[in-house]
């Protein structure tokens, strides 16, 4: 799972900061959108465009850190896509636990930004069955999108493609489009538009993580199985809008 | 019409894929977006931005395996300017084929994630005359986009500039920028705010035939009709923003 | 002022149809935008953001044909900078001619599109002196960001470059940042949200002539008078964001 | 701190031009959002987007010139972080008074082109702790975004980064992101929805240095603090989205 010349303390430090930002973001830009329009549909417009942008920002800075992953969903992806170069699971715990720390944080900073008192729960239930296949849905398409970007040679554009597909995802699912089981643990300590009640959290993870396999059984049947394919030379070299 | 070393069987799960994918997230925004605003403008603005982006993002991760057509205007524009270098017309039924069965899927999709018993058909008919007119015109852009990247030597910007097309041509055609014949097959699915009624189907898919061989002309009027002109060494690989 | 090897015929078509499609989007975008919003603002940011995009495609897709002028400011002001190697006044004539005669057509197909009777002239006053000095401002950065471009050795950036301009100038000026006197003819043709009355285009028009002055002289004492400076070796290949 | 082979008197009139233009730009939107639209939501995305795009193209444009600084806070972080280069306080002074002088020049352009009689303070107080510490926030997170683009060799995304960094901060911060204190002072002289009552200044100014110290350590321990690592061979030249 190294994706650096970079020691351990310095990628989960890395995983922290990204997370801890991209909670603050969402949560924070939710708050201001919230108190800003009267129409829900230009809050998420808002608050979807700027976790987007935030979230293609940490990635092209911390990604040559740690791999950016932000997201346990990710990082057990990664971890399983690569385990035949695994180095143990003790990373993978070190990841894990910095993503929800950095979580819980991150959503924190973000009330003490606004004046709220921090350490509120969240009030909003989300349980419905078709919100789980609504987060299911977009779990699998965001692990597609990472596996397969690595498929067709063009790693280099997850900032722009990761950012791209959750903005459109918080759209087109009916979910909100969380996808990150340490994000939806942080987003369930802010009584706000963008929070999640914790009795949703166990259901709301376990959605995640079907998805997560779902999309990784979808790249394995379209790509094929035997993980990534020889690059033709000069194939990750090439420049791409 | 083989654009990459992918087997038939697997470009056309990757038309299916792709197709199901853009028509769930169009309807999916569609529907979501209705629910939370109040402005149509704004309904719009998300359901064609979200679309956008899930285009570009698809054909970037698929167009490596099967051309990223998702389209039968599309499959059948490309089929006619390679047709000195065509296999048959088994591919080209393979690919429409694909594509209405993925339109339908998508939409069936969108539908569960959002609570809604599937299979509705739409209320919303589309058939004034000024609509077509948009529609061809809708249409032609999508294909003179399509050949003049490769006329200009630009082929790898098809992800960016194809979304961005669409995005813009929801905005300024009277029609809502289909496009798309499968598509509209698949939205007469959705008794939603992108939804087209059974019966305004046949005369959307004869305006958007007639806007690609507008198109097509256009395209050979501006670029000259000698097909793919000769690269200049190097052209296919100048970066580009 | 010869950008490409095609010849002057094709260049002229291709700027007549870069200018009528420019205007298209422009009025159709507004037409329908003003139809679905309650909201000038977001009927503004529908608007701005489609023009914008068109604006980008058109000139990537038609740039190597005739250099993407869509527009006399334009024109003038790269014939005088290359003035050096000019290839006389006829050719600016036929650019000129194209590109009004593109804006009214452009217009009269938008007004079809949406099923209005085409011909009508905008019943929508621009006099106001503030609004010419919105106009001059508009069109110097116009000016300064496509002859920056070269001086930075980036023109490959123009498509990005020129459509955030002018998306992102209809909002910090107050005239609507037309910047553009053929576009201003055509949008006279349009009883419309983007149409200006044909008795404030004159006015429009000598702003705008203005404003390409003070362009010009703003890069000249920028980027120093001697015309584009000797890119480093590689510099106009660098990949750029 | 010098970042191109340009004169001290061109890189100073490039500051002076770059924050008026950016100032105008943030103001004129302002202005212009608010007169047209009922809801602040829609005010804001407006005014985001045309200050993130302006923000972005004076980068792409000036930056070869002067380094695009157009902010005390970068001239100052820059000018720490390659103190061993450093030719002496005087280019440092001379780039804050043009930025000081550029900005109010900025903002009394802006209200000239909206027919306001220039020259009027601001009346909107922003004093309450929560903004101050949004403001710390917004002002870390852009210099992490400038010095980590350094430290992960690609300084060339500058204009995407900032940009897209500003657009979001403007949401996800309680205070509007000023995150310059040279802005800070221009947009005291309007008295429209960028404003910021001249007795709020200060408190704004010193919470961005505040912030532009957490960011320099942050990025210091994320990247370890020798300063910019080595780049290996052809990472500078990468391309990427």
């Amino acid at each position: 799972m190294r994706m650096s010349p970079a020691s351990l303390p310095r990628r989960v430090l890395a995983e922290f900061t990204g997370t801890a930002a991209l909670v603050a973001v969402i949560v924070g830009s939710g708050i201001r959108a919230d108190s800003l329009s009267q129409d829900t549909g230009v809050r998420l417009l808002a608050n979807a465009s700027a976790s987007a942008i935030g979230l293609g920002l940490l990635i092209a800075l911390l990604g040559p850190l740690s791999g950016a992953h932000f997201n346990p969903v990710v990082t057990l992806s990664e971890w399983w896509t690569r385990r035949r170069e695994r180095e143990g699971g003790r990373e993978v715990l070190a990841y894990l636990a910095a993503q929800v720390a950095g979580a819980v944080g991150g959503a924190l900073l973000a009330e003490a930004m606004f004046g709220r008192a921090p350490g509120s729960w969240s009030t909003e239930p989300r349980a419905a069955l078709h919100l789980l296949l609504g987060e299911a849905v977009a779990t699998a398409g965001l692990v597609l999108v990472v596996q397969g970007l690595r498929h067709v040679g063009r790693p280099q554009l997850a900032p722009v493609a990761v950012a791209g597909y959750i903005g459109a995802a918080i759209w087109f699912t009916s979910s909100g489009s969380f996808a990150n089981p340490a994000a939806t643990v942080g987003r369930s300590l802010t009584d706000s538009f963008t929070g999640i009640a914790p009795s949703s959290v166990p259901a709301y993870a376990a959605a995640q993580l079907l998805g997560m396999l779902a999309g990784m059984g979808l790249a394995g049947v379209l790509y094929g199985t035997t993980g990534p394919r020889a690059e033709p030379a000069g194939a990750s070299g090439r420049p791409s809008g």
